[in-house]
């Protein structure tokens, strides 16, 4: 191995080590000391590759956001019509929201207040909702009656962070079962009559995860 | 004034101190010197009614709840039909939060870990949307096509959570335009079509708050 892989390897240690410990105690209460120890190396091996704390949570949160781009691009590719893809979306970040610390992580340093980088998870998502909607009425796929294309987005954004909000409590509600419980729920307010029957709310199984699972 | 109403209304600027002072820099950072300091008393008068931040954080959560169960009763009082009636509680929650400190302060620590009391207002909401949504199908109000209630009430529960979730960053998401567009959006799933153009997504504007505005 050699030294710049052992550096990457160091650093991805790091972050999963962070992410466990923000994930614990949250970011106000994270301390670098357990992070490097989680990590099995020095603190002086957590300063080599980050400044101080705002730094370490800066970098899950960047690990997170190119796990959840790389999923969506990765349904995205599979060429479903835009409904489908907004459900087979959702089912894939409720995964990596399962499964993958750093993305769990990363995601809610993200939402939290007096952590800010560039990044907001939650306005990717709801770019990414706005796009998928707005492809689902250009090829026709909506319904009428809800008042406006932004009223759907709105909703399908507010039920989705509410599942991981929930989440936080009881898993269950990120469980493949609930999130297609509530596609279920919300495609008959979505979804013109025609296209309804061809639509699956339990996702296109095939989407292959974006990471392999962390533990 | 009595001593009695002198240490009630040292007890109530003391609640509401607190609801700023976490409201601000959430519970792990939050100061019981600002809160005495936030409602004009001495540490010692603080420790007259609270014997530590648990229980002054026990006392904003019971003052909150004691809110959302007022508004609720208040609401089912009106004697709207089921759906209506969750709509404008929907309304009238998201009021409150908008509005009042203590509640919204008082919401967000009973849902946040490591400061738990007995309470948990999000379990009390979602029993709140269950009875109604109940109550819905027994007067023949719902739509079929949604796979089971409790994915209608899943739904509700998740989408209205993230508005809360939502508003942190952005108020804009518990402004009445937002929720009604919600109900504009979710109506169609879950109202049966013969009753669907009688409910008003903008809410019963008859209402009336539950607690005085708080600023």
């Amino acid at each position: 191995m050699t030294k710049q892989e052992r550096a990457a390897r160091t650093r991805e240690a790091l972050i999963r080590s962070a992410a466990r410990e923000f994930d614990e105690h949250g970011y106000a209460l994270a301390r670098l000391s357990a992070i490097s120890t989680g990590a099995g190396v020095s603190p002086g091996a957590l300063h080599f590759h980050f400044e101080n704390k705002p730094a370490v949570a800066a970098a899950v949160e960047q690990e997170a956001s190119n796990a959840l781009r790389r999923a969506a691009r990765l349904v995205h590719r599979q060429g479903a019509n835009a409904l489908q893809n907004l459900a087979d979306t959702t089912h894939a970040l409720a995964r990596l929201l399962r499964e993958d610390i750093v993305v769990r992580a990363g995601y809610r340093l993200s939402c939290s207040r007096g952590c800010r980088t560039d990044l907001n998870l939650r306005q990717e998502w709801q770019s990414c909702v706005q796009q998928r909607l707005a492809e689902a009425a250009d090829e026709g796929l909506l319904a009428g009656g809800h008042g406006g294309q932004q009223n759907l987005v709105r909703t399908v954004v507010a039920a989705t962070v509410g599942l991981e909000a929930l989440c936080r409590d009881n898993p269950e509600w990120l469980a493949p079962g609930t999130v297609t419980g509530m596609w279920r729920a919300l495609l008959p307010a979505l979804a013109a009559p025609a296209v309804l029957a061809d639509l699956e709310p339990a996702g296109n199984a095939s989407v292959p995860a974006a990471r392999a699972p962390v533990a």
